[in-house]
């Protein structure tokens, strides 16, 4: 593509394509680096807990990723040697018990709304997971796309431990498909923590990191996607979760259509191109 | 809750609300200990096959579990150091020879609705398994929510090797959710026997157990469920099956109008104060 | 059944039975033995890639297997050993990147083709993968119902390394059932290769051999599925990628259906016979 033949009509850029580098978060850190933007919850002390308008933010922020172009990957994180510990037992829910249900309607979406944020923003999200990794925080690592753990990690859906069911911010649909029926519903009935070890046998993580190399090497990872095919990454991320609830023969036919628009992308050709003249290939998601 | 206000309906609690403790079973054993149920397939000398009357007083006694207000959890288990030997050649796959279309799709059914029974009633179940685990024996064990097995145990499939398909009572549907579409389809093409080394690495179960402390080890995990959010877990029950077959995002949907439910339960209550003031909370149900 | 008493209308055989022992494959070896077809991909040179026809007499000959009635279960293999490379960057790619849209549709509809072929014919499929299984060869391993591999064997969806999505041929809806929705999404988002020992413990293969056995096992495996019930191992097959999308009373109440028609069948009666008369069984498929 030459520089002076836009393809793309400048109001739907205007329109569809946002800068977050420069994104200051108030409730969470944000940073981002060579495509890649990390969020890291940061209030060490309590093990980073969520609270009202860190759910609101979090939720905008993977909102507003969709119409990104600077940032085609994302890391989430926490400070201080744990991920995150949840719904803050004062900031939330002791303000929930004063609730109705109409609001508690309210809050439960608002929380479920920040994992469709995230399995609908193209770029591939990757947890890395120290420590404590409960409640929603657990939520947050299981509706990330992979997943980087430690040994000492202690992943728990506490739920059922403060009277509430399993099944919160898609829970039974996600966690089934990671590691199992059965697994899943030990530690949803139970509350009991899953440990780094197991987390890695039985697929929940993809890579057990040292403590101190975690976050390098969950951005390493993400920074490999980010330079990827990444229009192609969006489509592939879009189908694993789309399809969960197709035929065979509609995820086929759907598949087919997907991959026959990546092969009119750039990146397909320049792919091509670059394995023929025996170099890496550069991509541009385009 | 003071005893003085009511806030049921009697007459919805005399159509609705069972007690199960005293009830008597014919084919099996039945009894309640603390709010958990445990049934022992009970034919030991013939590794406790299952009779057509066995299969329906097992779907009927799941069936009214639904309504039972004195039994949270289940466990099943076998006497004898087996936990079932599947339908008896004898009394169940001779007479069917001798049926029609229209009677042998009767028994099908229901065989299956035993496993639909299973899966309603909100009691979490937990199978026992030790020795022989065969046939509707593998299905029972399969149905349930969680699993705890012995070393020695084997747990079969045998449909095929009868001349079936290994689509029986659900088993296409549950198999791949626990323990993923290729180990599903060898077992249940080959009917090949699963050794409690390999279920439990493959996520069937959910610990092996010392045949000697298995019972009781399977009773105090159902133990420690039934004196647990109750409500909940039932929800996470629903759950845990009906977000098979959807979306993510009315996965979420159905799960943020569930909690918000939960979060009006006094159990949530119950819980917030107790973690508060540092005691564990009693959970009631309600 | 006696020999002069014709079941099955002659016409109906003439339109839906075939014989495919003496196929003559144009585009890879195809052999019959026993009741069990070979497809032998055999471009060892290159690795076994797929060209446009290969692609196209294998979804023709998928195909055809609905019908056939000398082929009970099926081996796919490569020459050389490798399983296959994947669609051929000189024959495959380079031509498919002076296509338009529509043209695109009908290749990724296609290979598509391939895929549901594979999945809606009634024989077990065995792939016996050694070496490289890449890109189209990796899902061709992955839409088999079992999987035999070699230590040495190295199975790598590649297409995000040419620029492409990971939904290719239903790999999205396939390898999250396989192997569980975290893994899958790692070896879709990166194309890095899976060694054999990690493919047998996450549930991939079902088996490592010897590179110098693995055909013959492989082989041994279909043989004896091409001489239990075929007929309900059909059934079992279609159920196993059928029931993905049912909720848990429907998947019930199909199984019904279907084991009601196989308890119909002479094979079930053969099975009951010859357990109470202490021999093995022997099963027509009828």
């Amino acid at each position: 593509m030459s520089a002076d033949q836009p393809r793309v009509d400048p109001a739907l850029v205007a329109g569809n394509r946002i800068r977050l580098s420069g994104y200051e978060a108030r409730h969470f850190r944000w940073t981002v680096h060579e495509r890649v933007g990390t969020v890291t919850l940061d209030r060490p002390q309590r093990k980073n807990p969520l609270t009202f308008d860190a759910y609101a933010e979090l939720r905008d922020l993977f909102g507003r990723l969709r119409h990104a172009e600077d940032v085609q990957a994302v890391v989430v994180t926490g400070a201080g040697g744990n991920f995150c510990s949840g719904g803050d037992v004062h900031e939330i829910i002791g303000p929930l018990l004063r609730l109705k249900a109409p609001e508690l309607l309210m809050f439960t979406r608002m929380t479920g709304d920040l994992v469709k944020a995230m399995r609908h923003c193209p770029q591939p999200i990757v947890a890395a997971v120290d420590g404590v990794c409960a409640g929603a925080g657990a939520i947050i690592a299981m509706a990330s796309d992979l997943r980087y753990g430690t040994a000492r990690s202690r992943t728990a859906f506490l739920f059922n431990r403060v009277g509430l069911a399993g099944c919160d911010m898609g829970a039974c649909a996600l966690l089934p498909r990671i590691i199992g029926q059965g697994r899943a519903s030990e530690l949803l009935y139970t509350g009991r923590a899953m440990g780094g070890e197991e987390g890695l046998q039985w697929g929940f993580f993809n890579r057990l990191c040292e403590p101190e190399h975690l976050l390098e090497q969950a951005q390493a990872l993400a920074h490999e996607l980010a330079h990827g095919p990444t229009f192609a990454n969006g489509l592939t991320k879009a189908m694993l979760h789309q399809e969960w609830d197709m035929g065979i023969d509609q995820a086929i036919e759907a598949e087919a259509q997907a991959q026959a628009l990546c092969m009119l992308t750039e990146d397909f050709s320049r792919a091509y191109h670059a394995f023929v003249e025996k170099r890496r290939p550069t991509f541009e998601g385009n």
